[in-house]
């Protein structure tokens, strides 16, 4: 492993059942943190900070080890993983949450590992602020933070999601909970005052519509998504995009603002592969050359 | 006027009242081929086919005329001219008609001036595909055809509307139309299917996420919509899109694929300044100079 480029992600492991129009799915292995390792363990080592009970599959963890995803930090408790069930329109656009067992996640309280402490990229997946300020407090050395989180977070956990932002560098959340957080109802305006909130950098998706890059220049950059067509569900896309995002710097080692930018065009062609099945099936498939060949895909729609 | 790059647009002028959470503005001078022929009239000489009555206010045809619009074939008929009101939520996006008074055009039936029908190209704006088809049917010689629609006429005039498109080169519609015209929820795939009814092109209009273009090579581009932040009001802002688009295919003079997509660009970058006031005043405003510099900066949008 080449320490370097590592990438420390903690958020949830999760048992998820899902259902769409397209079909549903039951108990499939998700959950933000995963997703996200999958996704960027196509760039550089991950290391998985999370908890699961004795009910989760052995075989997805050996699977995540296989793809280069170190998971002494994943905590093997006595009780049920955390599950989630949602269900999406026909336009599966927005997930209806139908019900939440937290289970042995309500218990979470993070203790990495000690080698995880110094990794140069950590991501703090979607899950309860209190975690994810948590496991910034047990990192140190120079690192660059990226934070995705959800409007229930927005919603119930404010104060601690104010807190933690101000040591974040960049900001990863989609157009709802940008306008939530901010309270601007103007996309261009809303990423503007979430710059003011701590991160030197905001990245706001936009589904089918693509994601807008915001540094304290304005807004620099605006990605489409990549067109599949075939889409079949798209819980874990905004996951997946964080880990192809995120895996892109870690690869380049640098946070320029040409990094930046391509960063944002991996994370889209990463979390086309994620809508391509149900749980993480289609994404599990996707390599470093076929992000890259999506990444070209996106290019040519927007050269003019 | 240099014959070979006019622009013939039939559609509405009207006076129109239109609200806002931003403000709003009584009678204010509109209609599909008003936007549209101060949009394209920044590209190339305009032709303007349409109906008014003896309360439309001089001065604006003055004005339109300044800017090399041919008006000997607007008609001006005994009575009211075309009205109509509508308003628009927090988040500027779908209209709510209020009211519509037809006025003089429920009688309107096109009888083009000799010299307008051999424009090359022909602009069918919003407006009774029954009025856009006896347009269509008094023009001849070699011409481009490009036509934009409503939900409106795809939900009650279907039948006049499939028969047009047939002789339609480039249909432009918006991503809730080209849903309601092919039954198609995937934006992606509803492109496509909207070629199968005779357009040879097909762009859909997304509103602040842009705009995708379609030939039978599959979805070529995806433009985003200039970043501006002074929205008051986007009454027109598909029609000024037509113009641009239009207008810069007009001042080429060819349908190569590479003039299509900086077609889309020009629509969109025109479309850009409709929304920046109430009615066409932010429009009339516009240069070739401005639009070549938001063209460069929607370009400065997706480089990577």
């Amino acid at each position: 492993m080449n320490k370097e480029t590592s990438i420390l992600v903690v958020g949830t492991v999760a048992l998820d059942t899902l259902a769409n129009p397209c079909g549903r799915a039951a108990e499939v292995v998700g959950g933000s943190a995963v997703y996200f390792a999958y996704a960027a363990s196509c760039f550089a080592p991950v290391r998985l900070a999370s908890i699961i009970g004795s009910d989760f599959p052995e075989a997805s963890l050996r699977d995540l080890e296989s793809r280069g995803v170190d998971t002494a930090g994943l905590v093997r408790a006595e009780g049920k993983t955390f599950r989630w069930s949602g269900s999406y329109g026909k336009d599966l656009k927005e997930a209806s949450t139908l019900s939440v067992e937290l289970n042995v996640i309500s218990d979470f309280e993070p203790d990495l590992p000690e080698h995880y402490r110094e990794t140069p990229w950590v991501f703090l997946a979607n899950i309860d602020p209190r975690v994810q300020l948590s496991v910034l407090r047990q990192t140190s050395g120079p690192r660059t933070v990226v934070c995705d989180t959800m409007n229930f977070w927005i919603e119930n956990r404010r104060e601690d999601l104010l807190r933690l932002l101000k040591e974040v560098d960049i900001l990863i959340l989609n157009d709802e909970e940008v306008r939530l957080l901010t309270g601007e109802q103007h996309l261009l305006l809303a990423g503007r005052k979430a710059l003011k909130l701590g991160p030197g950098t905001v990245v706001v998706k936009k589904g089918e519509h693509g994601a807008l890059l915001y540094t304290a220049d304005g807004c620099l950059c605006c990605v489409p998504a990549y067109p599949t067509t075939r889409i079949l569900d798209p819980t874990g896309a905004g996951d997946s995009f964080g880990g192809g995002f995120t895996g892109y710097l870690a690869e380049k080692g640098e946070l320029s603002e040409e990094n930046l930018r391509r960063a944002v065009v991996c994370g889209m062609a990463t979390a086309s592969f994620t809508v391509e099945s149900f749980g993480v099936e289609a994404l599990r498939q996707a390599t470093r050359d076929g992000i890259a060949e999506r990444f070209t895909g996106i290019r040519r729609l927007v050269s003019f």
